[in-house]
C-alpha cells in the first residue's frame, strides 16, 4: 500500500464532500458563504477527516455514512480556527499563509461564519443520521458534541486564554493540551470506530491512540513553533512566546518535549496492534505526522 | 384557566430545567460556565421555550423530553444575542438593563461562551433524543439546527449587519425579520408540535401561528424602539436609528406597521382554531405578546 498516495487521496475526498456539504454562496446573506468556504479551503491538513476516516476503516467499516461526518469534524476545527485568530482572542493576521478570516471579512462576519460552520456541522451529521435511521451516528454525534464543548475544545480555549501572560504550571498546561485539541482529535478516532462499527475493545483502543496522537501533535506544535521558520510553517513562529503563552517547550525544555513526542508515539503504536494490517495506515500516518516540520 | 398564571409557571419550569442544563461552575475553565449563566439568567422572557411548550402541549403531547429542548431553544437564543451585542455587531453595552456578556467577560470569553451555549444546545438535544430513543426528537433537532443556520437565524443576522447604514427596500426587510427572529420562533411551535406527536395538519397550521407571530414580535420590536422609554425596555431606545438600521417602521411609516402587527395577529389567531380549547393558551399568548410595551 502506498501511504502517501492513500493520504493525499483521503484528503481529496474530503475536499469533495466539504464543497458538497457547504452551501452555494447565494441570496442576500452570499457573503457568509463565501467567508465559511474561504477558511474551509485555506490549505487545512484535514487531520481530523483523514484520522476518523482511518478509524472507520481500522474496524472494517463500509458505506457512505463516514463522509457527512468527518466534513463535519473539519467545520467544527475550522470554526474553532477563525473564532480563535479573531483580535479578542489571538489576534492573528495569517494562518497557513494566508489571511485570516477577519482580515478578509471584518470581525462581524468572521464571528458569523464560525457560528455559521459550527451550526453547519450539527446539521449535516443529524441529517446523515436521518438519512441512515443509525444510533451509531447519534453516539457519534453526542461524543463530537462533548469534546466540542465546555468540557473538551472551548474549554482548552478559555482556559488557554486566561492563561496567556499568566505563570501557569503543568497541570493547567496539561488541561489546555488535552481539551483544545486532543479531545477533538480523540473523538474523530472515537467517534469514526463506533460509526464503523466496532467492537468494545477496538473503540478504547482507537480512542487511547488519539489521545496519544492528539497531544503528541500539540507537543510538536509547541516544538515547531520554535525551531521552524516562517516559510515552512507558513504562520509567524515564536507567536507563543510573543503572546506570552506557556507550552510545553517553556515548561519543559525542548529536549523533553522531543522525549515526550517519542513517548506518545510508542503508546500509540502499541494501541494499533490488535488491528493487525488494518492499523497499518494509522501506524504510518502517525509516524508521518510526528516527523513533520511544518 | 389563569393565562397569566400558566405563563409565570412554564418561564419557571424554564428556568429550572436550565439550571439543571447549564453546568455548574467548576474547574480550571470556571469563568466560562459563569459566564453562560450570567447571559442566561439575564432576564430572559423565555418566549421562544414558552411557545416550544404550549405548542406541545396544544397536539396533546405528554412526557419530559420537551424540556431539554426548550431549554436548548433558549440557549440557542442567548449565544445570538451574545454575539449580537459585541462591538463587531451592534455594539450595546447593555441589554434587559443589564451589562451585556463581554463588558463583564471581556470579548473573548463572550465569543467563547456564545458558542458554548450552542454547542450546549445540541449536546443537550443529542441526550434527550437518546435517552428517549426517539426519531421525532431527531426530526426536531433538524428543524432547529436548520432554522439557525445561514438559511435562517445566522443569514439574517448576517444580511442585517451588512445592511447597516444602508438604504435597503422592502424584500431585504423582510428577509432580515424573516430570518432573524421568525425562523427561530416557527420552528419552536413546529418542533414542540413534532416532539407531542400532532398529525401533520396540527404541525402545519403551527408552524404558520409561528411565522405569523414571530413576524408581529419583530415589527412590534421595531415600533417599540421608536415610541417606548429607556426604562420600560431596558435598554437604550431609537438604537436602530442610531446604529442606521432600516425597521419597517423607516420603510413603512408608524401607522402601517402597526396595521401590518394587526393583520399578522388575525392571522395567527385563525390558526389556532382547529385546537379549540387546547389552543386559548397560546390564543392568549400571542394577544398578551402584541399589547406589551416593552
Amino acid at each position: 500500500m502506498n501511504f502517501k498516495k492513500e493520504l493525499d487521496n483521503k484528503v481529496e475526498i474530503t475536499n469533495k464532500y466539504l464543497e458538497e456539504f457547504l452551501p452555494q454562496p447565494q441570496g442576500y446573506a452570499k457573503v457568509i458563504y463565501d467567508a465559511m468556504r474561504y477558511s474551509s479551503f485555506a490549505g487545512g491538513k484535514r487531520l481530523r477527516p483523514v484520522l476518523m476516516m482511518s478509524a472507520f476503516e481500522a474496524v472494517g467499516g463500509v458505506g457512505e455514512i463516514i463522509y457527512p461526518f468527518a466534513c463535519a469534524l473539519e467545520m467544527i476545527h475550522t470554526y474553532s480556527l477563525i473564532h480563535d485568530d479573531l483580535p479578542a482572542m489571538d489576534n492573528d493576521d495569517y494562518r497557513r499563509g494566508k489571511l485570516t478570516n477577519h482580515k478578509v471579512y471584518g470581525e462581524g462576519l468572521a464571528i458569523l461564519a464560525g457560528d455559521a460552520l459550527l451550526n453547519l456541522a450539527f446539521e449535516i451529521m443529524i441529517k446523515a443520521a436521518k438519512k441512515h435511521k443509525s444510533w451509531e451516528a447519534i453516539d457519534a454525534i453526542d461524543i463530537i458534541a462533548s469534546s466540542a464543548g465546555v468540557k473538551g475544545m472551548i474549554g482548552g480555549q478559555v482556559v488557554d486564554l486566561i492563561s496567556e501572560n499568566k505563570n501557569i504550571d503543568e497541570d493547567i498546561l496539561h488541561y489546555i493540551h488535552e481539551n483544545k485539541t486532543t479531545a477533538i482529535i480523540q473523538a474523530a478516532l472515537k467517534a469514526g470506530a463506533i460509526l464503523g462499527q466496532g467492537s468494545n475493545e477496538e473503540i478504547k483502543a482507537l480512542e487511547r491512540f488519539g489521545y496519544c496522537l492528539g497531544m503528541a501533535f500539540q507537543v510538536q506544535d509547541d516544538i515547531l513553533d520554535v525551531i521552524s521558520t516562517q516559510e515552512e510553517l507558513g504562520k509567524p513562529i515564536k507567536s507563543d512566546e510573543r503572546n506570552g503563552k506557556a507550552t510545553f517547550v517553556s515548561l519543559k525544555g525542548l529536549e523533553s518535549s522531543k522525549e515526550y513526542v517519542k513517548l506518545l508515539s510508542q503508546d500509540a503504536a502499541h494501541q494499533l496492534e490488535i488491528f493487525k494490517e488494518k492499523g497499518q495506515f494509522l501506524s504510518w500516518l502517525s509516524e508521518y505526522l510526528m516527523s513533520r516540520t511544518y
